[in-house]
């Protein structure tokens, strides 16, 4: 169901994931068709799915690189056509730029050779604050997940 | 929108909640109902807004009574009628019995005098393992809990 | 990542499913585990992929059968144990007994060796209703269906 | 918990909106926050909030006006901070633009003075398409729903 393309390890690129996903009864609306936040769900997790075949699931963010996880500061869809229950989506995302302490990862759900839905999740590195601030603050991303990212494991040395 | 009932104040009984639940577009599947999972949620939240109402939401519960929370073992529902976007529901709901280590919430949705669906939860009270064993264990009710569960808030000592 | 096992093709009993559920982020409440909502989702999606599986689509319902679904008339569940992100669910249903007009699906969430959930879902035959009266009735289910349900395909003639 | 504002009846502007939203336990991630697909769920909602306060439910869109409804083309939201359980939060919306054949509502959801999240929805006029061709067509703008978008209510005459 779900296959890995750490692209860049072959110098293909950065970062990316291919799923399938199943649309459900549930996940449709009074019109037969997706209710649109549901794409952004499938976004959020072929996201976590694409930094879990890294190796970067959300208990070693925190375990190993001290983050407190990849929170969103923007996402955006454009709504190409519908999908109904039944159908079989190709979710593809991909690293699709890097910032100082964010990154974009683009998305697109197809059927067959219909795109469906195309959009993009910006998201930041965030630490621990200190003791006399607020939780959360924003942080560098590191090098060795930026490289992980970049496609560009096998230059990543355990944190 | 909400009015909390601490029933047993007056004499009357248990705790109980009654508040609005607006159905939305996206509650409904292509049916054009109500999608059934979303009933639970409510149930979910109606609980909790009634906890919160007399201070035992989720901080406190943990912060003050060293509780995990109050996971769910069993949740059941009889759909008597269906639900569309633009009702207005009338959302119930009361502590039905309280056990050694478990409270039973009775749940009762309604559009005016028609019933929608009842069902009840099931929860237990959890505290942290010890240790060397799981994280979570089911504990005894604390006197002070079970007096505010049977409507009895006034004779609550803080803990 | 789905596999059907019309199960009483080969004399093994009633239609049954099984099928992986990959747990995400977005599934889980602030606890970090599994919002129970959710489950009775993934039954919802179970049931539609079996009957799927055997011809019985939503849009073959209506179309061939005349029938406007299978609502649910009544959804338990008992919570076993807990599920968090990352874990990917072994997904088994079944059908349980047939009634006259309604069917009982059974469902079963594992991890592994570990039980999450079991619950079950009652539905019942729905029909169009009289030019004059409601919009549905339930009706007594079709000997196709009944014999599909069973498991006993081969003995269904196209409607 | 709603009040509506047809905020041009008094000459203020277009068409707007304002309702609270309660953020419940299950609206949260593992991280407590809220998942973000959940704000889009409830710009979704404020839309048709507003658009049923004038009149134009999704009933009455179909019945007087000849629409399949208004579907999203595009959504995006920027994350300023983050909310979580107990929160009640202002959920604002209000018609941004109108063209011939789309309109754009900007969403803002605040705690208090603090703003939430930031959005906007693109949306367009569907009809049903010619017998031929595909079941759904965009459309213009008919004047009278123009008219009740720009908070000109009193200019509307009944289709």
């Amino acid at each position: 169901m779900s296959t890995t393309e750490p692209a860049g390890a072959d110098g293909r690129g950065p970062l990316s994931h291919r799923r399938q996903v199943h649309v459900s009864w549930g996940d449709c609306d009074a019109a037969g068709v997706v209710f649109y936040p549901r794409y952004y769900a499938w976004f959020d997790a072929s996201t976590h799915r694409m930094l879990d075949a890294v190796g970067l699931d959300h208990h070693r963010l925190r375990r190993d690189y001290g983050a407190l996880g990849t929170p969103l500061v923007r996402a955006e869809a454009d709504f190409k056509s519908s999908a109904t229950y039944g159908d079989v989506l190709t979710a593809d995302c991909r690293v699709e730029s890097i910032g100082r302490r964010s990154f974009t990862v683009a998305h697109r759900l197809s059927l067959g050779e219909r795109v469906v839905v195309e959009g993009r999740e910006v998201r930041i590195w965030a630490e621990p604050g200190a003791d006399d601030g607020p939780p959360m603050r924003v942080a560098p991303l590191p090098p060795a997940i930026r490289a992980i990212l970049e496609g560009r494991p096998a230059e990543v040395r355990e944190p």
